[in-house]
């Protein structure tokens, strides 16, 4: 393996037309794993569990992921302070941990470590932009120390917090993705996605787009507004897309979170396989280069991205020697009607059932009168 | 830890009225993770990806698993050569591997090893009774070989091979339980639950019950008869039930196997742990004391079970210091509606929405003509 | 047109084979069209508005019933006054006006004319077998002057009462049909569907069956039962069914009125025409020669069951003048894929849209606990 | 009852603040009953059976309808001569019967006449200005020899075809209305609904909206774009509502005419009387005056629409007599948890459950490519 310097620069990826397929979202698979508390949300397994952070990044390289991002979500001090648990690590150590499992495993393989911050409190409770700044710049400080290979600036809501987060990071001289966890209707400010993307990138992103909160059809349909607003504005950028691996058809626009299934009732809405297919087609066509997950991604839907792109990216993931693409490892089962699966064409088509009669197939979101009242 | 032999026994910590926790199912949370080929769905990872087994077994147990089964479903040397794949490692290696890994996680805790056998492809072609008995005798070496704590013979469609494998597994003197994947109609022979169950203790089991196939509501509806056909023979035995994670309201009588989502379409009839926690509680009720589950089961799955019998079994698992009952992790959210979820009477009254209104809520079997010609 | 008396008896129909089909209920139909109050369901508009009443026999003459049945639906005096409603009419002049209507209609093409009694609230409250049968008496009183053609005893959720009225109404020596408005679990005192059967021929009933409650679907399946109860014991009848046109696989033992969505909220349970073939083919296939319908059914399902059965009768109704078969009316279409539609294959397989994403497939009916406490 | 003359002008009843109430669609309803073919939809059915088209006036009469639309729909000569069929009356004998049959019914109550025309072949098929108005032209002679009330221009996919039509009969020195069947998207040359708006009132039309095609929650959505269109532009008119009675989230641009279920597929789709009052209760706030229904419709449906405006107009319907709002009539039921249901707040939480498991809730339109493609 290659030491990390030595690994193609994320840009260098993108700007010969590569595909760089990410990784999925540690909070809720570690969740269901047992290691982070739904609620806080925070990232203190990187240093209390890190046999299970390792796994899970592992699992996400052998399903084609070309990107480790640092499991550090909600790892600024004033978040881990702020959440009730009293812990056994403090910020610094956890970012330390989460830094140095990344670089492991991205090492096990070709990919790069990607470093990320957040929409912090400070800026929802009215703090200045130097505030603000002044916690990202804290941020960085271990992404930096720990060398990793590019930034991510992702999970905003308002496009003003994610430019000032952009500016921090461009600083530290490394590549700058940033991304929003937004809809078509643009931010909570009502800032359409177009003319956000042409601040992101005017503030300094090389890469934008659209993570978390809505399901993969809805943030490929935001990233293309995105990447009209931006070549109306005659400027260049790279785009991606982390979606979540749930239905959200009937989402508001702060997304998932104002379902009343969020977060232990989301099990009906898991994306298959066959869903991922379509989204990494979908994202493909849409222009989209960078390709990934959020929330709700499981190692498998990592590595469905990565095999409906195979002739793009050349190549299958490790994990593929154990997955028969499209169904035809089922050609050797014992019962005829099963066996019968075995083909591309079944599965695309199947529509498949809740096992939930007694459930609806759409929800009311519970904000509805508060984001109508706007 | 207390070493292997010093643990107090399945059968004696039945006898005292115990809950036992069992854990869940690996094929399908391997192969989500990268490590088992859906359609051999054989357990070679056990030597080839010793972390990514290990790191599952630890989860069950953080989760509250008493039982660490070793991760032998269809190893026998048969199957392993009949599914088509090379294979870097015999088929002892591989068990003998399992059971390593079994041991080695549960020392780290309060959990005991049990190894199992499972319905066989020469039984289905017609061999004689002695050939089959064979085949589960030289399947037990390794077991009895590696000391496991008891044996499981699980996954019978006829009750009759059941009972051979239970015949050849109790001449080990270790405790011996015996599941069959079948539903309330009965073997596929139509012998009913009561007199397969009557039928498996006379063979010798000391625990009798139901895995996989069929979701927990049927699964428990089974054992139930079970139960009732072993009383009224006067007998006596212990009961256990490892169901699917999955709704299957619209099974044929062989399970979630004919049904059409089966096995790549299943997300939409995934569990949640509000499910779950009725599952424990009905399985209680029904006099059932091994309450474990099969595939589908993450380990957020048997926590819920754990957290549901907190008060019948006075503790709870190690992993629910990451897990508010309940929700109430949700207390602390910065949204007002989400904080309100945080209550046990919002999360039972959910009717999880699928995100999914092009699809259905059931689906017809694929071998409905077949099933119902027999 | 043939007077009354000339017209071929029911059961010389039935004994020659043919297909008699039966009419739809007045009281849903009526109710929607503005004439009867959901909550009494009183038929005093065959005396208030018999325009609107004569339409409707009109309209199941002319979609290709046999049958007329006299609108004489809970028309006891004794319900009457119990329910609420200052009448203008008596009872016994409501009795009469739909007399008169059914032959006035009957007579203009080729169908019968039926009176009918249904279960009292004297049966109910404990009244004496003496007490109920002068109910019924008094009831046929006027079927009897008027010289209906045959009579049917039905809406009995009691096998006990049913014979009863059997016994009173074949006295008249008029032919006697009777049908049960229960499920494949029995009446509501647990008697099996067979037995049921096998007492109401006993009692004297040339044609048994079931009506009401339940959908096509399943009170063929009861029907079913009743003609192996019947066979069984060496006995002979003809067999009916007047199903609901709602589908009801969630039904608890007392049908639809147990349903959450009774009588207001059950539009998207209704059958569609390509329903009724298929509800006509299984009568048909199971033995059934009176084949008709209750509460639901609008003058176009009953067509269907005439259309589906064109080849057993010989001829399609009048009303099939304005429809073509299987869609075949849609060929002529100025939109292709419209024209598309014009098919049997289409509509046999198409599963209709709810176009209702916020609500369930299916309901828990509300007396659950109380009939599971029986 | 007062003669025509002398009732209140449609516009001086609009003009004073008054709701006035539209009848629902002929052709599904006699459909449904058995004298209008699907496919062709031709009114024949006014001269061939006149007591079946004057029993649907009188029951929507006894609803609650102020308008009893003359029973004409696409009944210009060149559409009688292309269905198919052969008629035993003319087109001129058809428009007629169906202006007297409106008008006896009118003179029963309290409802004004409007005899209507809608899209013709001709302009679809390229045919002039002058062509096409002269087809109009012949159309509303009739209308103006029987002296009707006022005059609709009603299904139109394109404004322009419809300005015309208002042109011509507004040369009739008679109330015009003119409403298209489109969607927020506009017509069907992308016209908005505020612009066709505008260019209906500009070319004469009094009352401008939308009717058909689209379910009651889509048609006041776009009657309101319509409505800011016009106020926008300093015009004035008034505004009304006739849509389908049929649930319709999953429409393309064309309506339910190209869902799979059209149209003898759209039962479960059907609105409930409590899906009515919400209707009228939406399209009274968005300002709309004029509010009846389409296809779909039967009389209890606007029946519900006249009670839920009880307070705003005055008074009950006729019908009422047999209906207890909000499910008082329930009140006496026999089984308690049936008298339960006797009150609003049940109703208007009800999710009605569709008895089919196995459909969907929603579907994709048919000619989805094709629209897409324009």
């Amino acid at each position: 393996m290659a030491p990390a310097g030595e690994k193609k620069n994320i840009l260098k990826r993108l700007d010969a037309g590569e595909v760089v397929i990410g990784d999925g979202g540690f909070v809720f698979a570690l969740e269901k794993r047992g290691y982070v508390k739904a609620g806080p949300w925070t990232p203190e397994a990187a240093a209390e569990h890190p046999e299970a952070v390792r796994q899970l990044h592992r699992e996400f390289l052998r399903a084609g992921s070309n990107v480790m991002q640092t499991f550090t979500f909600y790892a600024s001090d004033d978040k881990l302070e702020n959440r009730g648990q009293t812990l056994s690590f403090t910020g610094r150590q956890i970012n330390e941990a989460a830094c140095d499992l990344a670089r492991e495993v991205a090492n096990e393989g070709d990919a790069l470590v990607a470093g990320g911050v957040s929409q912090t409190p400070a800026y929802l409770s009215g703090k200045t932009e130097e505030e603000v700044k002044a916690i990202f710049m804290k941020q960085i400080d271990v992404f930096v120390q720990k060398n990793v290979d590019f930034l991510i600036a992702e999970y905003f809501e308002h496009v003003e917090e994610a430019e000032w987060a952009v500016q921090v990071l461009k600083a530290s001289g490394k590549p700058v993705a940033a991304t929003l966890c937004i809809g078509p209707e643009g931010d909570l400010n009502g800032v359409s996605p177009g003319d956000c993307a042409v601040r992101l990138v005017k503030a300094g992103a090389d890469i934008v787009g659209i993570n978390c909160h809505f399901d993969p059809e809805t943030c490929v349909k935001t990233v293309k507004l995105m990447k009209e607003g931006v070549e109306k504005a005659g400027l260049k950028a790279h785009y991606m897309s982390q979606p979540l691996a749930f239905h959200t058809p009937d989402c508001g626009c702060q997304g998932f979170i104002d379902l009343p299934e969020f977060p232990f009732g989301l099990e009906p809405r898991i994306l298959t396989r066959m869903d991922m297919h379509k989204y990494a087609r979908e994202a493909y066509n849409a222009g989209i280069r960078y390709i990934g997950g959020c929330c709700g991604f499981e190692p498998y839907h990592i590595r469905a991205l990565a095999e409906e792109l195979e002739a793009e990216r050349g190549c299958l993931p490790a994990g593929s020697e154990k997955h028969g693409s499209w169904g035809s490892g089922l050609s050797l089962h014992t019962k005829p009607w099963v066996r019968a699966r075995a083909r591309r064409d079944y599965w695309e088509k199947l529509k498949p059932a809740s096992g939930r009669p007694f459930c609806p197939s759409m929800s009311t979101p519970d904000s509805w009168g508060v984001t109508k009242g706007h």
